[in-house]
C-alpha cells in the first residue's frame, strides 16, 4: 500500500490539531483494535478533534488525500465492534473531547449535547440541577456516549427507551467537510427546533442513523418528567416454554399504554450472567452450561426460567390501576409478580431478615439480581450488566472493567418479531437449541421495545484468550444470523463483522449504495460501516 | 412549448392504460385546476394507473419524454393546493384506483393500504369486522386519502395523531420506476416488517414525507386498541389573553402522559366557523368580523375566546384519574370544564331540556359544536368541518361539499412552537392583529401535538369569487408567514404557493437538491414540491 497519501494527511491533521491529537504510537494504536471480537483490522493513526470545525476541516483533509476516516463518540459499541473500525486501514475519528452539554431546557425536557457526552456525565448534570427530569440509561456502561447509543438505536428501560425516537435536531457534518441541521434546527431562530422532529420538508434524521452519511455533532436528546411515583415490578416463568403465553398476557397492557416503558424478560441463563462468571466449579470446567445443570443453579438461585422486570410510572393512583391490570394479566401465566418501590427497597436493604420473614419473599437474595436494573428503570446508568462480559473469564471482572482490554469475548444478535408469544417462543427454541449445540450458552432477553415489537438480545460470551475460541464463536453468530433470517427474524442492529449481510442485492441496497456516492464520491468516511462500497456507479451515471 | 414529447408521453401511458384511464378532455382537467386558492397552473392530462407495476411504468414513460407528473392520492390537500400540482405543465398521475386495503392484523393493530384508501373506507372496513381498533381520523374529509395525509404530515385527535410518526413499511416507487421498501419491509420474509420502525441500516421514510423523491404506493398504518372508556373534555376560557395560562397548565399532564392525545384549543373565530358561516346580516355586510362584534357573538352563542377539547383514554379508573388531575390543572385558567361519554351524549341527545334543567348545562347549543370533534376523538371520519370551507360565501354549504368546484377561498399557515404558554400568546396576538389588518378573520387552534410541540393552524377563510380576494388573501397568507418565521415560528407543512420559501440558500437545501438530482435527475417528478428546482449540478460532480 502506497503510504504516502496517510503521510500527508497526518502531516495536515498535526498541523490542525497539534502533535497530541494525532496518536500513532503502538500502544494506543493496538488498543484500539482490539474488541470483544477479531478482526484483524489495522488503525493507523487516531485522530482527536475537539470541534465541529475541526472536525468538519479533518473531513476535508480526508478527502484531500482519500484516507477513509471512522468516527467513534465513546468507543463502547461492545459486542458490536467496539472501537474497530468497520474496514482495515481506517484513521479513527475520536470525537470524545467534545464533550459539551450545549442546551438544556428543564420545562419541555431535553438537553442537547456532543458526541463525546456520556450517560454518567449527563446523570450528574442532571443531580448537579436537582432536576425533576429523567435521563434514559442503557445497561452498556456509565461511559457511553449519548448520540453514539441513539445513532445506534440503542435502547433502555424507561417510557423514553428507544433513544433514536427521543432526539432530534441533529447537527451533522456531512463527508464533504459542509454542516447541516435536521428538523428545523436548519433555521438558526426557530423556537421549535429541539422539540419537534420532523420540520418541514423531508425529514433526514433517519438518514444518519446505522450509516456512514455524516457524522453526527450534536444532538438534542429528550428527557422525561420524574413521575410523582415509581414502582418496579418483576415476575417470574418457571417453564422454558411459559414465555409465550407472559408476551400475549402482557401485550394488550403496552398497547394499550398502561405499561409505558419497554417490559424486559431475560431467560435463566441471561439472568445467572448478569450475577455470577461461569460457574466452573458446579460443571467441572465443562463447556457449554448444560440445560440441567442451569435448572438447577436457577432452583438453587432463585429464579425463574423466564425473569421479567419492568416499571410503572405516574401518580399514585395511576400506578395503582396499572398493577391492578398488571397483576390480572400476569395471572396463570407468570409466578411471583412482586412489586417494589423506593420506601420497599429501603426497608429491605435494612431489614431484609426480617422482610423476609414477614413477606416470604427472600429479598436479600433477590435484591442482588433485582437492583442494577432497578435503578436502570429510573434512568441510573450503571456498570453492574458489564461484568457478564467477563462470564467465560477464569479471573473476577475487576475494578475499571474493560473487555476490549481484557480480552472479553462478546457477540451480539438481536433479532426483532412482532410482540406475540408465538414469535418469542420460535425465536428462544431455535436459539437455545443451536447456541447450546455450538458449545455457547443461550442468553437471552425480549423486550419489549414498542408496542407492537419485542427485541430479543442474544449474547455469546466467550474468551478471547482462548484459542479457537473467537472462530467458533462467531461460527455460532453467523449461523445464528442466518437461521433467524430465514425463519423471518432480522437484526435491529449489526456487528461490524456482520454488515455485509445486510444487503440482499436488491433495488434497497443499490439505493443506498447510490445515496452513498452522492454523500462520499470518495468513500472516505466509514466505509463498510452498514453500507456497502458501491456496486456501481451512481445513479447519476445512470441516466 | 413543444408538445411533441407530452404527445408521446401520452400515446405511451394510453397503450398502457387503456384509453378510459388518461383523461385530457376540459372539463376534467379545468376542475383539477381548481383549487381553494388560485395559481394558474395548467394540467395537461389526467393518468390513472391502477397498480404499483403501472406506477413504475407510468414513471419510465416519463423520463423517456422528460415529461413532469404530480401524483395525488385523493387530491384533498384542501388550503394547501388540493390536486394542484406545484408547478405547471405537470401531468396528474391520479392514484385514487389504488384503493386496496391488503394486509389487517387485530391482535398487533395495523392495516397496510394503497394510496387510494380513504378515511370513510377504513373506517367502514374496521366496523364490517367488528373490529376493536381505532384508527385516527383528520377532520379534513372522509373521503381524504390516509397514504396522502400522512406523507404531508398531517394530525388528528387521538393518541395516533401524529399520523407520520404511526406508520412503517412504505412501499415507494422511485422516480426511475424502481421499487424499495423501507424497513424491515426491504426483506420479503421479515415478519416484523408492519410493526417496527427503524428497521437495519438508515431508515429512509422520512426521506419520502414533504417530498419528491418518490410515490408511496403502499404503507403500513398502526391503529390504536379501543380503550375500556372514553371520556371527552372540554373547557373555556373567556379571555383571549388566557391561552398563554391554559397551555402552561396543561404541559405538565401532556410531558407525563396522563394526557395521552392532542389537546386542540380553538379561538372564537375558528369555533363561529366550524358552526356558521359568517354573519352577514349581523355586520351588515362588512368585513372582518371586528373583534367587539365577534366577542358579543361569542356571548350569545356561548363559547369561550377559548375553546378547548380532549380526550381521555383507557379504564374507568385511568380515566377517573386523569379527570382528577385535568380539574386540578386547570383551576384558575379555564372555566366550564365539561365531560361528556357515550352515555352522557344519548342520555343529553334525548333529554336535552331536562339535562339543562338539572345540570345548569345548555346541552343542545352546546352539542352542535361539540358532536363532531367528539366522534374524530375517537377516530371517526367526518365531513362536519369541511363546512367552514364555505365561511364567507352567501349561499349554504350544499349537501356534496367540494370547495375546490366552489370556489371557496382558503388558506392555511401552519407554524409550530414549543409547547409553553408564552409562544401560545405570541403567536396569538401577531396573527390576531395582522390577518384582521388584512381584513380577513384570525381563526387559531392551537394543538398539543406531542408532548413538547404546539401545532397551531390558522385559516384564511375568503370568497374566491369576488375579484381581488385572492390576491388580498394570499397577500395576508405571505405576510403571516413572513412575519411568523421572523419570530422564529416556522410552519410544519406548506401551500404549494409558498413552498419556495422553504430554501433559505443553506447546506440544508443544498442537500435536498443533490439528493433530488441522484434520485430524479430528469427531473419528472413533482418539481417544485417541498424541494427547489436544482440550483446547481449534484454532488458527485462536484467531486
Amino acid at each position: 500500500m502506497d503510504d504516502f497519501p496517510l503521510e500527508m494527511a497526518l502531516r495536515e491533521w498535526t498541523d490542525l490539531l497539534g502533535l497530541e491529537q494525532v496518536l500513532t504510537e503502538k500502544l494506543s494504536l493496538e488498543a484500539a483494535e482490539r474488541g470483544t471480537f477479531g478482526t484483524g483490522h489495522s488503525i493507523p493513526a487516531i485522530v482527536r478533534p475537539s470541534s465541529r470545525q475541526e472536525v468538519q476541516d479533518c473531513l476535508r483533509i480526508a478527502n484531500r488525500w482519500k484516507v477513509p476516516v471512522y468516527p467513534i463518540s465513546s468507543g463502547r459499541n461492545w459486542g458490536y465492534g467496539s472501537r474497530m473500525p468497520a474496514a482495515s486501514g481506517c484513521v479513527l475519528l475520536d470525537l470524545g473531547r467534545m464533550d459539551r452539554i450545549v442546551d438544556f431546557n428543564e420545562g419541555l425536557g431535553y438537553v442537547t449535547v456532543e458526541p463525546g457526552v456520556t450517560q454518567a456525565q449527563l446523570y450528574a448534570f442532571l443531580k448537579d440541577r436537582d432536576s425533576k427530569l429523567w435521563m434514559d440509561a442503557t445497561g452498556a456502561s456509565p461511559h457511553c456516549s449519548l448520540i453514539g447509543n441513539a445513532m445506534e438505536r440503542g435502547f433502555g428501560h424507561t417510557p423514553y427507551g428507544d433513544h433514536f425516537a427521543h432526539s432530534c435536531g441533529y447537527e451533522v457534518v456531512l463527508p464533504d467537510g459542509t454542516v447541516i441541521e435536521t428538523g428545523f434546527a436548519r433555521y438558526a431562530s426557530a423556537h421549535a427546533a429541539p422539540v419537534y422532529r420532523w420540520g418541514v420538508g423531508p425529514s433526514l434524521d433517519g438518514l444518519f442513523s446505522q450509516s456512514n452519511f455524516g457524522i453526527v455533532t450534536r444532538m438534542t436528546i429528550w428527557l422525561m418528567p420524574e413521575p410523582e411515583y415509581f414502582q418496579a415490578y418483576y415476575f417470574r416463568c418457571e417453564d422454558a416454554a411459559g414465555i409465550s403465553a407472559i408476551v400475549d398476557a402482557l401485550r394488550p397492557l403496552r398497547m394499550n399504554g398502561t405499561i409505558r416503558s419497554a417490559c424486559h424478560i431475560a431467560n435463566d441463563y441471561k439472568v445467572l450472567g448478569g450475577i455470577e462468571q461461569y460457574p466452573w466449579e458446579a460443571t467441572g470446567g465443562k463447556t457449554p452450561l448444560s440445560a440441567p445443570v442451569m435448572a438447577k443453579l436457577r432452583q438453587e438461585r432463585k429464579f425463574g426460567a423466564w425473569n421479567g422486570s419492568g416499571a410503572l410510572y405516574g401518580t399514585r393512583a395511576q400506578v395503582k390501576e396499572a398493577r391492578r391490570l398488571l397483576r390480572a394479566a400476569l395471572k396463570g401465566s407468570a409466578t411471583r409478580l412482586q412489586f417494589l418501590d423506593d420506601r420497599r427497597l429501603r426497608l429491605a436493604s435494612v431489614f431484609s431478615k426480617f422482610y423476609e420473614w414477614s413477606s416470604g419473599w427472600n429479598l436479600s437474595r433477590t435484591l442482588a439480581i433485582l437492583k442494577p436494573v432497578y435503578g436502570l428503570m429510573k434512568g441510573i446508568p450503571t456498570d453492574r450488566p458489564l461484568a457478564s462480559t467477563y462470564w467465560r473469564k477464569r479471573t473476577a471482572p475487576p475494578t475499571d472493567m474493560n473487555p476490549d482490554r481484557d480480552r472479553c469475548g462478546l457477540l451480539w444478535c438481536s433479532p426483532i418479531a412482532p410482540n406475540q408469544g408465538a414469535h418469542a417462543g420460535e425465536i428462544a427454541a431455535l436459539t437455545t437449541a443451536l447456541v447450546l449445540r455450538h458449545g455457547f450458552e443461550p442468553m437471552i432477553s425480549m423486550t419489549m421495545l414498542t408496542e407492537r415489537t419485542l427485541s430479543c438480545i442474544i449474547s455469546i460470551g466467550y474468551d478471547l484468550e482462548i484459542a479457537g475460541e473467537d472462530a467458533r464463536a462467531k461460527a455460532c453468530c453467523e449461523e445464528l444470523l442466518q437461521r433467524l433470517r430465514e425463519n423471518g427474524y432480522h437484526s435491529y442492529r449489526l456487528g461490524i463483522g456482520t454488515m455485509s449481510a445486510m444487503d440482499d442485492g436488491g433495488s434497497y441496497g443499490q439505493l443506498l449504495q447510490d445515496l452513498k456516492q452522492t454523500l462520499d464520491p470518495n468513500g472516505i468516511l466509514a466505509p463498510g460501516r452498514y453500507i456497502s462500497s458501491p456496486r456501481k456507479a451512481a445513479a447519476t451515471a445512470k441516466a
